[in-house]
């Protein structure tokens, strides 16, 4: 079993190799700008250590897991297009350094490359490895649609919300994981458990980061407390909290999200009153207790060896359980 | 050999059909919108005549054409925002129509669904047509990039500006005619043959279209006459009037173009006046020429029936003599 670190280094070397066409510097530069802002590579690294897991050539699983991370930072480019982000990873977005038409092209011809690199699998899974590709993008694109419609929205459901943080970021991890498991030799049966897996670990995950916002300890989570609540993100604890409240409660919710001026302290202190008054933190946690129960119940199910199935176990505690 | 208006109807009817999923309007609702805006079908239906030239199943290739006009209408999409065109075909552009978001986001999803149509070939053909379409795909978005490059450049060259036109609009018809002859069961040499003629026959057309914008019969032609001046669009014959100009011509047609405020009639005589004594219609039409002969090469040479290959020249005939 490799680790998962060395699997990352194998993603970023392999990025840093990725060659694009010189001659048409406009098109291509912010492909290899965004590429090189880092990130963990947590996505292809998984599809390189689910194909270790069924006993497959990772060498071989290389350019389809560059696939999974060009079509990650393809949407970040669009997204950011759509968000008017300035930053990302700290960096100018591509629509700042260059301009958005730039950012819209550019990320429409990283689509095409990651299918591409998609496409350098064996052929008997070919079409396989693109269906699973192809759902796996729509449902993106849905996902970021749905967090598009939701900030307009105030009548976000819970289910809503979950369905829409498995689309937007949980499918890409169980595709890139299935991926992985089928170009390692997996039966489909074990590549659909494993990609259920990595999904529901994916929600989880998610719904940890909605919690670290509020209650993480800002020296060790590494972003400011309370960013979540500044910019009115519908997370799951603003959701639930707009569920659980009574009148009092909602009308000053309302008040704080209407507010266009404030005092960052002030609001972050006066919405965390009422999520703990309202705990929605103990909702949240019994949720991704419930995501990550399903994610080590289809992981139990898969057809490995208990070794490698302790080694994906330890990674979920690892990533479930950051201190906080 | 089924008549391609017959061909253009298959297509209509098929995208009538197309049925996208209704749970997420917002996403779906454009693409819908702007495939219902009609169009020739030239494009798909140009797969569909290929495939039946090699003794195809037409209904076979009917998801493939329609990969084609998917992926087309997705850069008429994206083209629209970054070109900030308010019409498409006489109706409200998709941003327009909602807005920008929406455009980026339902184009990147058309994309997607436009590799889901055309993975539905045989299996023994799918990396080949697949192939194909990345090339063809990637070379579209560097077209744009090309044109969109050209429009703040002014030293454009008319190799530079075949080869924009070559990536932007020929290469598409020289891949579905490619695409169309693979499922058909063509030879591979064939397939290129047809490819080629496709690809020459566009850039042909293209430039034939430069010279109606200044020389068409206004009534038969359907545009307005002198579009391309009026908006400074750097067309074959603006390009080439600026290499030939001597420094008065050079200083007139600068003027021209750097204006602001002008009176169309004004600007279309006095730049038409001198695109006629610098002769660049002659100029453009031996260019179109060369790539019409090139076409026809192309076709000489594939291994068809000479009825079929008739009918194609027919074809080719009608489209680069429209009447004016």
């Amino acid at each position: 079993m490799k680790k998962l670190e060395d699997l990352q280094d194998l993603i970023n070397e392999a990025v840093n190799k990725l060659a694009f066409p010189t001659y048409r510097a406009a098109l291509y530069e912010p492909i290899s700008y965004i590429l090189s802002l880092g990130g963990k590579r947590m996505r292809p690294a998984l599809l390189l250590l689910a194909c270790d897991l069924f006993g497959g050539d990772v060498e071989a699983a290389i350019s389809p897991a560059l696939a999974i991370e060009a079509f990650h930072n393809f949407t970040l480019m669009h997204d950011d297009i759509m968000d008017n982000a300035p930053l990302r990873r700290g960096k100018a977005t591509v629509h700042e350094q260059w301009n958005k038409n730039v950012g819209i092209l550019s990320g429409d011809v990283m689509l095409v490359h990651s299918y591409k690199l998609m496409m350098q699998v064996a052929d008997h899974i070919l079409r396989l490895v693109l269906d699973i590709f192809n759902t796996t993008a729509v449902g993106v694109c849905e996902g970021q649609q749905l967090d598009m419609e939701f900030e307009e929205r105030n009548n976000v459901g819970i289910d809503e919300y979950i369905n829409m943080i498995r689309l937007k970021t949980a499918l890409l991890l169980g595709g890139a994981l299935k991926i992985g498991a089928l170009i390692g030799g997996a039966e489909n049966k074990d590549a659909e458990l494993l990609s259920n897996f990595g999904e529901h670990l994916g929600i989880a995950f998610q719904l940890q980061d909605d919690i670290l916002d509020v209650y993480g300890d800002p020296e060790k989570f590494g972003k400011q407390v309370g960013g979540d609540i500044i910019s009115n993100k519908k997370t799951y604890l603003l959701i639930k909290a707009l569920e659980l409240a009574d009148e009092k409660q909602a009308n000053e919710l309302s008040d704080w999200i209407a507010l266009k001026q404030f005092n960052n302290t002030q609001k972050v202190t006066a919405v965390t009153t009422i999520y703990n008054a309202l705990e929605v933190r103990r909702y949240a946690e019994n949720a991704m207790q419930t995501y990550a129960d399903k994610a080590f119940e289809a992981l139990d199910a898969i057809n490995l060896p208990e070794a490698h199935k302790q080694y994906l176990r330890d990674f979920a505690d690892g990533l479930l359980v950051r201190e906080n």
